[in-house]
């Protein structure tokens, strides 16, 4: 079963532009030492080039129609030849976070932070945390964070290991029903029991042992861990 | 079919206790004019009780287990002798909104807006918007909003009049797929098209004609208006 650890490892941050706490998400990156790694990929989407910039990170990829951001920015980063342009016409059918999703299965990612997409627009926000499911079926493991969460989507048994940073453990089902769910390592145990689609059984439990164990025969699960304050 | 305008005729407002701008929601509801009506209910549940203080809205019921509130603010409103309290037991297994809902039932109200439910922990964010089928399941059209969105839960067909300071029109399937979809008065239209859980195809559309006119045969659908900037 595999161990999910959901503040290590990854190798490609996707910066969106969604509404930031710039200050506070930088302190974040800083904790999760996501920003050590080597050979990070760091994908801005559209408005996420400002934030990335607003951030003080510079991206490798830049992707997207370029609709939502500030043209001066914006001919800063593609006049940077170390910087890869994807662009696409405002017309396609894909989000731009799906174009980058595609990026990231050419790039072999295996594991993907995405920063700037909670909060704003709630249609955006939702199709951004959908989109989990199709890193999912590329075979990578995406988190969606901001500096309150960090949320995944598993569609196998799993352990996730605690984060003393996160007091939350959460679990919601995107499936009709989740049947003979098994939780163990928390503060509210379960066994063999069901989820119901968009339940609220699982909200707000705690991580008491090393490990959480998660397991389940079949169904879609977001997994978040989330705390009430960031300092 | 039903006409919804989520701007107008509220019988109920909620106020919880999630992340909110408090000096841009003043102004949505002036907007609104919600805090018109002559017999509003406002139900003020647990941390919301500091929302609506800091709103200068005093509230016709407070309830919850009163863990995240401030006790100063708690004790204020508890001796209002005009204000109907609900306590409960930190322990129960219903989330303080769900309370909220069944005190909605027992008010027999037909329309309820909801205020501070998105933002902050995303756990509590999804599972004040999943719970918008129990209001469903009550009779009772529920709408939640922030400054940017207002988004409602659907699972008959409908017309949805369009509303100026809104531009973004977008449709969400909670359902694994909503088949035989006509979606007409649009920007893109659709005729007996299909729509996969969670698909982004039905993202900002924009309404055209007066109305919006969207016609299913079964399903769960999300209904999102939405706007970039709110002044």
């Amino acid at each position: 079963m595999q161990v999910v650890n959901v503040l290590k490892d990854y190798d490609t941050l996707i910066i969106t532009g969604g509404r930031m706490d710039v200050k506070a998400i930088r302190r974040f990156l800083d904790d999760l030492e996501v920003m050590k790694s080597d050979k990070l990929n760091i994908i801005a989407v559209d408005g996420g080039i400002e934030r990335a910039d607003e951030l003080g990170i510079k991206p490798t990829h830049i992707i997207g129609d370029f609709d939502t951001v500030d043209p001066d920015v914006l001919k800063r980063y593609m006049m940077d030849e170390s910087i890869q342009v994807d662009s696409y016409r405002p017309e396609k059918d894909e989000t731009d976070t799906e174009l980058a999703a595609d990026l990231c299965k050419r790039l072999e990612s295996k594991k993907v932070l995405i920063i700037g997409a909670l909060g704003g627009r709630m249609d955006h926000e939702l199709s951004n945390i959908f989109l989990l499911e199709k890193f999912n079926q590329y075979g990578i493991m995406a988190a969606i964070a901001d500096e309150l969460n960090v949320m995944v989507y598993m569609t196998e048994s799993f352990y996730y290991e605690k984060l003393s940073s996160y007091k939350y453990f959460s679990l919601i089902s995107l499936s009709d029903k989740i049947e003979g769910l098994n939780i163990s390592g928390c503060k509210y145990t379960l066994s063999n029991g069901s989820l119901n689609q968009f339940s609220s059984l699982c909200i707000s439990n705690e991580i008491t042992d090393e490990q959480a164990e998660v397991k389940f025969k079949q169904g879609k699960i977001l997994v978040i861990s989330s705390r009430d304050r960031f300092n």
